[in-house]
């Protein structure tokens, strides 16, 4: 099952992204619950080419909902969503006998030959996380109701950092409105700089997204192999360009030692707390009622106006590339609610597995 | 299915630290293949305790294989995998009380309650890596056969780092024999010093672990969400202790230009190859044919001799504690041939879904 | 994964009867193989209602594939299809509240509660078949480059029996015209006329359907669990109405000695072979390289136009209730297509076990 | 996953026949829950061989039990059951060459080889449902306090019949306790006689096994492809010499008018019940609150001491064989409670996706 994820709450993926549509079966969602449309519509608005930072090609996202939703009460089967695709311009993309370095062309051809490649990257392309938020913004509104709220913010574009997260909950809050999702404004305004000078120069660049996730009751996740670190990052890693996931201090605790990297415990205010939030808060695959922090590392994207070596396929010789058409010299702030999503849908699934179908209604 | 990972070729793992026995079902495996079980005891050998800097706990890891062989012609049908536990040693571990900081202990508790908790970790326990180490090392065997090499280093233990891998056919060679898998000799001296040192002084260091696998052709990978990525992290985050995986230029592509982090391409040897390898063998989810690079970071063991804040999970108060016990001052140096047993798992269940159980027998 | 089907070769489903759309997502299907869409219309066409003994519900069943396909060559990525629904009538269906015997009605209510019940039995019904035609066409293309063949014939209604398959490879080859799939001419006279009778005194039949399976080489299945027989099964008790599945003699066996039931083996024509069938094509869970033959029960359609007791869920009270709109007197000749698309579909699957991705494409 | 089964609660089997021993690992129990090791051995013996019409190897089935529990408590981990097998006799069978007609020896060698024959049918032998027993033992006492109760009498022997269900509380208990389960004594006596002559007569015979599960409220299944229908039928196919599955009325139903075959429904003593149950309990896949009611068939032994056709899989050649060993001259009274077996650990998996697995603890 490639295109599935999830166990009791489960998606499944399917569409090109110049083909007639994509689209996304969200499956395991019990029925009664009411589904606003306006809340997944401002989440894919979040996804959108966004000022003069990204691709100019114009996408408007609309999403139809086919099955599952019965007005807009859930109907307890798979709800199906499809987003039609508007603005196809297969002109853009001839690239398909040259591949791109560093995008899938290459791997997708290997793998499914001169057929299997769809101009202009096909399943493989960014486009299809689209109905992923769509998806995901169903099960925002389930967590939303069992008091588990989800952010992320872009940590870092090149060498431009944002601040920590320092009050989750205002932070998140500040963050589901914002296009580009920096908490320090004098950081983002640096990082869109940065991002507009790449694409001057026709570069690119990429950066990390760190995420949390508030609210969540210690006990969620099902080890040895379902812990929800693996669950996690396994979903984090199909978004494209993803290349690292971390949970935590993450690769930085490497550089601690272990009486300063341990979370000391204590209890504040009645409650079981940790001082400090080393582990993100995961202990041994399971969550320990901390917030769960992780980030990704989001590789520029791999299409530039530069000339670049690449191979003809067809004549097996050495040739130059220089990648044309509309795209996005950073998809870093476009992706930040793609982790979002694919973090709902991830916690939805093991809620699922510890409370059942049942537990999702209240 | 929480403690089963793989699709056409699964382990699932049972067992906890302090009870009867710990071991593992491999199944998918087809028949015919001859298993050579010295292979298996080498391997599990370079996961036990090692020399000063290892816990004085002695596990001889003496495996069984009660089913699923002929011989020692693998019959087609699973195999069964039994490590018995002999040095158990239960009045070591009374902390279940006294949850310790940044272990499972709390997590367990509130999963599993008092019950749940078995003393000394129980299921959530490192040791519980041996199996999957026994079984990793069949799936390496029918590996070799099919050209796949698979190996690791200490890349990093607190600041102290190896040298990059180089050659990657020898490195890999001279990585297998090595219980302290370092590549250069003065950093490992440097890195065990670093150790002990931290062992003097009642505390614990990390580090990463950096794989390689070689021989991979283009084409292993199943996106858009059973990417290769996102299976080896699935199944590299239930690795106890691990915090973070990436491939490739990882978390640092984050800092480089688009036109920096592609791989161009070029023709060398009358082969399709990249000029540098920032992707760490994948795009798009598929392997490239390319090394398949990727580090996981292991953070400090948390068990220290130091007094640290705790609770008492009965009083509901605020008390202190210091690990006692048999316990390891660092475990980068043993969970390295784990990282090496799941990713030759995960590569194995991979070609099985592109060649078959059939495509696996030759 | 409430809605998906298989491992290597996977469908999910979704839609309602009387929503806008159902479609599947068949996941797995190799790339580089052509499609034939007359042959998909063509296997929907036979699912349709069919001259006086049909429900007068027209549907005419257009298909739409939106994704996995480049022009009629599968990508390798999922092919999701769509077939709207274009004659909803949903003022024949306000029963919501007096379940239907032996209906889903009251289950759905339990399970999903009123929100859950979408008017005409949604989720659950027959009507949800279609899509699996569509996708099991598109399976037995690829197993006809296979060799493999599968044709159903109606066993019989209620008393009405058909001739036994005689000569497997003819007759499956005159039943894939047949829009009433019955070997013997006057049988099927005889069993229309059954039908016609029961819609003319408000009431229903049932009847068996016959499934062959041709050209299975001896080693597909998976057991101990993955058996041929219980993965079929699984697939065709999702098909609304069936009650029974049985292989080879099935409830009969039970009447025999073993002496008798036993398969003997014989050398024909230079291969081994058996000479009865008794085993329907399976031994212990994987074909033996005989036709793999099964049977289904397909229960009266418990729509009928006859007052039948029933309770109304509002007032937990008795009442009474006659079933109007447009039903189906019978539905066993549309349902022995959805019989050959489950085998179809199951036996891809387990033939990507045996020979992976790459296998199926030859 | 070939030999894991359930979602949820799975389990996962290994182990040969005459191999070293034979186990499963039962994952998904919530911790917490007391298990009576008796009760469990109670469960083991009613599958061992009865009186003179069984074989004469001798199993205590001694079980242990290696993880999963803390004394008599789950932990929550998974729980691995060993049964080692003490009475090997491997002299007995030399068949490997000669396939055992209606025998697993043929396709499993078609599937595994020469090697993947382990001598006595190995894995697909009827030994391997003693650890199911065992697992299904587990699943039973937790739903014991869930108020559900499964029990099987064995419908028929050959042409001799028991009587129905009447009371399914009453008979279901008395049925617990017998090692041949049978509801009317005289009956029982018949069936013995039967099996008795057969045996003398080197024959053997099969029969039917009727399954009730009774306390299940309404909104147990996930259709459209997990109805609790495909997920009993796929674990029963498993059980070895099952050659069909039915529901409620089962194959009857198809000789019935719709008004008949109807369950129409009524209030009694509060409830909302069926006045029959040919639905067996369960309507669009999903529970109806009725007594779930199933029929297994049980083909006759196919080890008959009396000659028969066969090939020597080596030179090719037509030859024949009588199957010498120990063997059942009927195995319907020891398969029931395996069918029970297959029936909890099915129920309780839906359970679990119904209430999670912190449901399952109450």
């Amino acid at each position: 099952m490639n295109n599935t994820l999830g166990q009791n709450v489960s998606i499944t993926l399917f569409g090109e992204s110049h083909g007639e549509a994509i689209g996304a079966v969200l499956d395991g969602i019990p029925s009664g619950i009411k589904i606003d449309r306006d809340f997944i519509a401002k989440k894919l608005s979040l996804r959108r080419p966004f000022g003069d930072i990204s691709t100019k090609r114009q996408e408007k996202d609309d999403f139809k909902i086919i099955s599952g939703l019965n007005g807009d009460i859930t109907a307890g089967t798979p709800i199906c969503i499809i987003i039609e695709n508007e603005d196809v311009n297969p002109d853009d993309y001839e690239n398909d006998i040259k591949p791109r370095p560093s995008h899938a062309d290459y791997t997708a051809y290997k793998k499914h030959g001169v057929e299997g490649v769809l101009s202009g990257g096909g399943h493989f392309s960014g486009r299809l996380t689209a109905p992923i938020v769509a998806a995901g913004a169903i099960a925002m509104q389930i967590l939303e109701k069992k008091g588990i709220k989800i952010g992320s913010h872009i940590k870092s574009i090149l060498d431009v950092e944002d601040r920590d997260f320092a009050d989750f909950y205002s932070d998140i809050s500040v963050l589901q409105d914002k296009n580009f999702a920096v908490l320090d404004n004098e950081a983002a305004k640096e990082m869109q700089k940065t991002i507009e000078k790449a694409a001057l120069e026709n570069d690119s660049v990429g950066g990390i997204i760190e995420t949390a996730i508030i609210g969540v009751d210690a006990g969620l996740g099902e080890p040895f192999f379902d812990t929800l670190e693996g669950a996690l990052a396994k979903g984090l890693f199909a978004i494209p360009a993803v290349k690292g996931v971390e949970f935590g201090a993450g690769f930085s605790i490497t550089k601690m030692f272990g009486s300063v990297a341990n979370d000391q415990m204590e209890i504040k205010d009645g409650k079981i707390r940790t001082l400090t939030n080393n582990s993100g808060g995961i202990n041994g695959g399971i969550s320990n009622g901390e917030p769960i922090v992780m980030r990704i590392a989001v590789k520029p994207t791999p299409s530039v106006k530069k000339e670049q070596k690449t191979v003809d396929l067809q004549s097996k010789t050495q040739t130059t590339l220089i990648v044309l058409g509309r795209h996005d010299p950073s998809i870093v702030h476009r992706a930040r609610v793609v982790a979002d999503s694919i973090a709902a849908l991830t916690i939805l699934d093991m809620l699922s597995r510890n409370e059942g179908s049942k537990g999702l209604r209240i």
